[in-house]
């Protein structure tokens, strides 16, 4: 990379993705298991056309639509998705198997605060965005500067690892459990960085909360309250807010709408409980990014996601949003804002439910009569994605055997290495792999599982 | 602001449009002939769903628009872009006055390359993005580090300086006159750059080369070439190559498709030499990077813009944008390949033309009737803008008397003074307007300019 290039311009590489999908592009037969993809024969193309002529079939709905609007977002929009937030923290709450009615009741009293802007769940907090990731950058530029740390999970989105190399930001990473973060060891790491002097250094923990991206784990509602207590315990020796950032865009792709489908009785019991946001956890709202999409549960075409933003972050947010487009494209929001008043949006996540259910179905009766036994794989309760561990650290790296093998035999996976940060403080686990269900067809997910579970059986 | 926020999250202010756009909700008589937002009814609410009806009739056609794309943009949408600016440049070397027949038969050659990405035209080089703005911001990044120096018109569009102040960049304001660039100041900034050694410093020039906002001032094709010589004489003392940004957004909502409309000589001379971009010229392609939008010449609220970009600059900033948002709304950017393809954008492009050329008619005729005489303004020959400078430095600042005078009599414009950067090398003019005929309509036009007027009148 040329040295007149920016830091920035230099530390920001191609994306190991884009190789992954060059190479599914020069080969026809390829069933590509890694893209992050949504499935494409549901996805809402009647329905979009329905709301979008509602909106522009007379001039008076029509131009606003087409008109500029404000850097914060569409006012119906955000008001919207502030209910809606709301709506879901209170099912969640009303569902959830943990003092269940204290919670509510204290959900209710926050959400009767007189001031507007106190709300959690306030419009005035809401800042509608260009999909999730345009806020998950704009905050690590409102909060980090070069050599700032942020604390991820062991692994994580693998874009945001590369948000956080492009500007020069240093990523710890703390182990994830089937059951969501270890508590432990982010103590521990919080401890060793005040014994070196770095605490100042770390303004906030990225958290992906639901069926997380990649391992499909989601963080029980204890474990988040858990994350702000500790964080909030080392404030003081940071000598400044460190945020959580809680990054739900799978939230909505539970598999709940499907009594008629048989899953197993471990993911029957982790959907009935999927936990309220971090922004339902008493008295700690003033140390929560949350940050959502209805792209992926809708059409990832139509790029809208929001934040909740507590001040001073959420100004910041909005002015450095004010410079990157003065607001996202107002024919989009108010697809949306459509789609959520009339119900489209809701009949359109409980289809994406069921339909990705079923995938996640197929793709695990796949695994159970292909992969060897040895491999160690878990099934998720929602989002788009299985994670698999490979025994004896047989890597699954783009240079391994495994995976060269498996795109010799045309099936693709994520290799689980490209989800770890750089770390000093741990090997970087490189035998696991990501494998979606997303886009592929029922029969790809068979015919894909069969071939890799061909390539694992020839090196296990 | 906090101190914990990163310094760009301090550093990036309340865009001082935000507050006047304020003032103007407030103020239920106000006549805003501050904002840029476009000609309200002539919004293509009916050609827009026409077209979304197209692509949305069918599974086939309407699956692609509301999946993800890839980073860099649409194919068809691409190819297409690249086709729009070679045919906007070759109508404007055939009609331009300057040696037209040997620039054509330059740019034919050079559209005959054998390698696609050698073409200046190629879709190889374009780049698709959320509006012209995230190409600003993203061309910043890409090659502008904390303490780098831009060179920019001295005015120039305020929301490019608060780019550069957000990223702890300088700028320096080069004199901008009637017909463009003052070229000589030009060469003794550089010049004093390069005695201060900080040359190095120097990565771009930002050119708003067609009406430019806020002053519609039309640089030549002699004084792109004339920049862009200059900036490639000093870049062996600068040790890097000096980009020539240029920033069309404004190319074509030119005043040409009115041969009904009574303009002055002055204009007519102007529109029917609507000069070439400084891709056309010889020799200079790999140190222009240019950008377009086709939102301001169709609807704002479907924001998609386009970059031109050399490498390694294309590159560096197609990864910055895969952190960003890995790609423009896939659903907007087909509406544009649509729109483009079947003719609806160019004959909603010669809609607005007459449109606006009409409505600057107007502002001209009431400038001229109720401005006292010792006030200078620029007539445009396209944009959205007139440039009035007040006699004797009297102040038009928001804490002016002018300014506060007009928002007591419920008239708005932007102060001519939010447009210079800081620059220490000169004392920053602040007794000029910028005045907009985008939004207001033809009676509002007339009775704001009066008011303005008699404003005007009391202090001069």
């Amino acid at each position: 990379m040329k040295s007149y290039l920016s830091k920035m311009g230099q530390r920001t590489p191609e994306p190991p993705i884009s190789w992954l999908m060059q190479a599914a592009l020069s080969r026809p037969r390829l069933i590509s298991l890694a893209a992050g993809f949504t499935d494409n024969p549901s996805l809402p193309v009647a329905e979009t056309r329905a709301v979008l002529n509602q909106i522009l079939r007379s001039p008076k709905t029509g131009r606003p639509a087409l008109q500029y609007g404000s850097t914060a977002g569409d006012p119906a929009l955000r008001k919207l998705t502030a209910e809606h937030l709301q709506k879901l923290d209170f099912q969640a709450a009303v569902s959830s198997s943990f003092s269940p009615s204290s919670l509510l009741l204290e959900l209710k009293s926050r959400t009767r605060a007189k001031d507007e802007d106190e709300k959690i769940y306030s419009p005035g907090r809401l800042l509608i965005t260009s999909g999730s990731q345009q806020l998950l950058y704009m905050t690590a530029e409102a909060l980090c500067d070069e050599g700032d740390i942020v604390l991820v999970e062991d692994p994580t989105y693998f874009v945001y690892l590369s948000i956080l190399q492009s500007r020069g930001l240093r990523a710890r990473g703390v182990r994830l459990e089937r059951d969501g973060l270890d508590l432990a060891h982010l103590e521990k790491i919080l401890q060793s960085l005040k014994r070196s002097g770095e605490l100042r250094r770390v303004k906030l923990f990225y958290l992906v909360s639901y069926f997380q991206n990649p391992t499909g784990v989601t963080t029980s509602f204890e474990k988040k309250r858990g994350i702000l207590k500790l964080l909030g315990k080392f404030e003081r020796a940071a000598g400044h807010p460190i945020y959580l950032l809680e990054d739900a865009a799978y939230r909505e792709l539970s598999f709940s709408g499907r009594a008629d489908l048989p899953v197993s009785q471990d993911v029957q019991q982790r959907v009935t409980t999927i936990p309220p946001s971090t922004l339902a956890a008493p008295g700690t709202a003033e140390r929560v990014i949350y940050t959502g999409t209805f792209t992926k549960p809708f059409a990832t075409g139509a790029r809208v996601g929001y934040g909740v933003l507590p001040e001073p972050v959420f100004s910041a947010v909005k002015h450095i949003k004010g410079n990157h487009d003065f607001g996202t494209a107002n024919l989009l929001q108010q697809l949306f804002a459509h789609a959520l008043a009339s119900g489209a949006h809701e009949k359109q996540v409980t289809r994406l439910q069921k339909r990705y259910a079923r995938k996640a179905r197929v793709m695990k009766q796949a695994i159970a009569k292909h992969f060897p036994p040895s491999v160690e794989w878990w099934e998720p309760a929602g989002g788009l994605y299985f994670w698999a561990r490979l025994p004896g650290n047989v890597p699954t790296g783009v240079r391994s055997k495994v995976f060269q093998t498996a795109l010799k035999n045309d099936v693709l996976y994520v290799p689980g290495e490209l989800c770890y940060a750089d770390d000093a403080a741990r090997r970087k686990p490189n035998h696991e792999m990501r494998i979606s269900f997303g886009n592929a067809s029922e029969e790809n997910i068979r015919e894909g599982i069969q071939r890799l579970g061909r390539v694992l059986r020839k090196f296990l």
